[in-house]
């Protein structure tokens, strides 16, 4: 059995049906459903290296909102959807009419006549970009049901207040690869008892959002890993989201646990995840003062958070941290970019020498999104995504005609 | 003679070529070649709706200018130009150098190489949506004549100061499916001697475009309609156009009559359409006033404009309004977003209670427009549109390969 | 032999390949490599002319990054990329993160895991846009050697600071068609002898790029024409260019002189290039002082530049001066948009007159753009690009299914 014939396989073996399921927060799925989207995923990447086109749609429009800046989740959601044949629409709030009192739920129905998939990002506001994507969830529930449209658009994740599953998503696979058994095949399994270290680090930036580490600890807790999440104190993410990490991570036969130092969760350690967010309780205060449009309030808790932070700027994964790991050889991850000290700042999350010497695994991590993404509208827009994935390598059409 | 079959058979016994000829205002087309876009369009959704590519394009250009805010109609070109395989480029003036003093002829050329359509919405002063577009036009014919271009694109006018073509056949369209007959089938025919009241309504905005109203009015007319226009004293519509409309009307076997009563409009009517409007006499002034920047003058302006509207609060559609029109069940139209009252404003074009009753239908009759384009553009740019279309159903290509 | 057949023998005939090669500076490829750009790109025509697909990719993406406004080679390049099946996505650094610090290696590599080509426009900054495509070519290199990248992008010079390969290319297609033998047939040997004046002319505005000229000058020289440059004593060029323009006259066996007089570049020309720009050192003062925001200085120079240039207002290509050329009836050539007297200006580069007896030739000149753009994607990215084009005449597949 070839790699291909392997992931279809495995596919079929879980026969978790996530046909018109939108993964909003992986802790809503099923472990089978991940796995699921995990290998669509791998077959996707399987075909594009093999030179097979991967084209299931003829037409079809990928809507596009991003409600906060990005470059790499852009060509990544972009780059998924032309393989898949689609058209990426930018939803510009912008040059819209949006601003001028439309109601989400009609604005959802009109941009998807013609879609199959609408990619949202809106981390900015702590409780509102998942809400927000509920919303639109339903009112094309609801816009399918009254025969407004012939489909039901996919709806992805590309980053909310709460999850980031793209990225989640990416980063497990990216271990799946890199802890390959000895043939080179990927594997879940092998992840079973690796320790994972999700930890704060400093940053002279302040405010970035926390789906990330959030997105992490509650999904790596489903698969066996020994997950391990360290902050200075008070910088805590999303409490039921811990707590969810936390039960996962029973039920898988894991391990999750906090700490308040960085030391500790990097002991030993398989994987380190070190980055930057500010706590839950700023990121509420921050909303609301971007509510109410306070400039003094915004500035001042700015300033306030930057001197908290600057009491942390030992939270650095450099080469001293990184001896204390599994044989001084723990795989570094970022979602990139990371704050890199004396590189693209005097002192950041991460010290030039560790990020240098992991850049390129950083890169192939990044590199597994487009196909994420990908496999995530496949599973949600096609019934039986094995036989889809078949009925590509049957057709066998080159993706370039050299 | 299945669905499929009759439009088909429609198209060939109107024989009625639009082949290379722009649709910018409907009146100047034939109520033949009217008949077949709606026919292409009913073609298109119906190819749609039963998964079949309508994919006549490998490759080519579809160019968007739009010189107003728009998600709707943007999406609907986008969507209409991927169903036919086309890619949109935006043609952005803010980024161009179009405000550097090139000439509009040399743009239409340059943009045009390789182009196969151009959507433009250009309807903010009065006097000038249309010349531009009708400049664009001469500029690609003179283009094509002479040897610059390969291909002559199809020009779209996606609203103007006069006529918002693709709106008001997207929403006539929808009449002769809301008015089938018993057998489900859409007819034209049906709507003969149906009345539709075109009503001015309040709205705590101003400057709202006329070329819904107008495009309404000179295309209803066509098809033996009773057409009845109201609007309180002063809110007058472009007099050339309301003529047009009369003449229409009779020639049709249909009626148009000019009211200054809503509840006049509403009396027994199977349909009503009420939208607010700024008088064109006020349109005058106001580009008159944006052309010499004069931001005091369009303030006065505006001020005394919205005085004005307050004075006509009543022209509200409410469930009162509502039990004038034919057994009370009028088909409520609009072409979104409307100001509905205690929804998007305190008091606006509609009340709460009739906007939810029709809200679905609104949608639906918004979900033509995509279809309606599309129509449009393969009417231009097909000498023979059925044959075209025969062998899209010939060809069965799977739209999605489930 | 048919038009088709010829264009393909040549290609084998020189056997030069540009696999994996990016024309960042003409000067830096192979006369056989440029014609090999010429003849692709004259195959492309073809088959766009007589309605023949040229999808050679089923999926991938086009990223383009424009550093400065654009219309017409932003058409252009998003018409090649379509019409060798590639899907534009634009890198907004206004939209992304690259303000934050996000080396360039990084962006590069991100925006590229599904990419096929990146196109880049960055001619504002003396000595910074050139460097910056190479560096992005490294990024990508890299990418592609530690396994980061399916594929290596082909990188695209839309306009450097250096060179405007795409424009330049553009410009000698369209003179080897224009040139033609008497059957019809373009050729490059007529161009052997044939007398190109590239001279500066004068222009209300300032700073503009040195790309064209220089571009022009460095390619014209190099298949055997006779290339007279002229400016105003202090409008230099950049010196290394003007010496590999000199180089190359001697190379080819045609001839290349600098003077300070309009009328003798016009002397007997068979061709004239009148475009205005700025001198190469004011181009290196300005961008200092753009770098340290010196708004103050910068205002200055415009205006001492604006001063300057009115000493030269007799620089304007008009009947006059066209009664100079060979028979009066040299070819005008422009990039567009010219300033043109009393039309876009009230006097600039070119009087009315001259420009509309020529306006035609420059709109044909443009539309050879896209498919030198086309050309040079195709070139980089297929190891053997006649067997590639050859594919694409036996697979015959129509681009439009009329």
């Amino acid at each position: 059995m070839n790699e291909f014939e392997q992931y279809i396989s495995n596919i079929k073996n879980t026969d978790a049906s996530l046909f018109q399921k939108d993964i909003l927060l992986t802790w809503e799925s099923s472990v089978d459903e991940l796995k699921t989207v995990l290998n669509i995923a791998d077959v996707l990447k399987y075909l594009h290296t093999n030179n097979i086109s991967a084209k299931l749609f003829e037409s079809g429009i990928a809507v596009s909102l991003f409600r906060d800046n990005s470059t790499r989740t852009r060509f990544s959601f972009t780059s998924a959807s032309d393989l898949l044949g689609l058209s990426v629409q930018d939803l510009d709030e912008g040059k819209s009419q949006i601003a001028h009192g439309e109601t989400v739920r009609e604005t959802a129905n009109m941009i998807s006549f013609l879609s199959e998939v609408i990619g949202i990002r809106d981390d900015m506001y702590l409780g509102a970009g998942n809400a927000y994507m509920r919303e639109v969830g339903e009112a094309i529930d609801q816009g399918k049901a009254e025969g407004v449209l012939n489909q039901r658009p996919a709806l992805v994740n590309l980053q909310s207040d709460m999850d980031h599953p793209t990225q989640s998503m990416a980063d497990f696979l990216h271990l799946t690869h890199h802890f390959a058994t000895a043939d080179g095949s990927s594997s879940i399994e092998n992840l079973r008892g690796k320790k994972i270290a999700m930890t704060w680090a400093y940053s002279p930036s302040y405010g970035k959002p926390l789906s990330v580490p959030q997105g992490v600890i509650a999904l790596m807790s489903r698969f066996g890993m020994e997950v391990s999440l360290a902050y200075p104190e008070g910088y805590d993410l999303i409490p039921e989201i811990v707590e969810t990490a936390g039960t996962f991570a029973e039920e898988s036969g894991g391990s999750f646990n906090v700490c308040n130092s960085m030391d500790e969760a990097f002991q030993n350690a398989d994987i380190v995840y070190p980055k930057s967010w500010a706590p839950y309780k700023v990121m509420e205060q921050r909303t609301e003062l971007l509510r109410q449009q306070d400039t003094q309030g915004l500035n001042d808790l700015e300033k306030s958070c930057l001197e908290q932070n600057a009491l942390y700027k030992d939270w650095e994964c450099n080469e001293q941290k990184m001896l204390l790991t599994k044989d001084g050889e723990a795989l570094y991850m970022h979602c990139l970019p990371a704050d890199i000290s004396s590189v693209s700042c005097n002192l950041g999350e991460v010290s030039a020498g560790v990020f240098e010497k992991y850049r390129t695994e950083t890169y192939i991590e990044a590199g597994y999104k487009p196909f994420i993404i990908a496999a995530m509208i496949l599973a949600n827009r096609f019934e039986n995504p094995s036989e889809a994935l078949d009925y590509l390598r049957r057709r066998n059409q080159k993706r370039i005609h050299t």
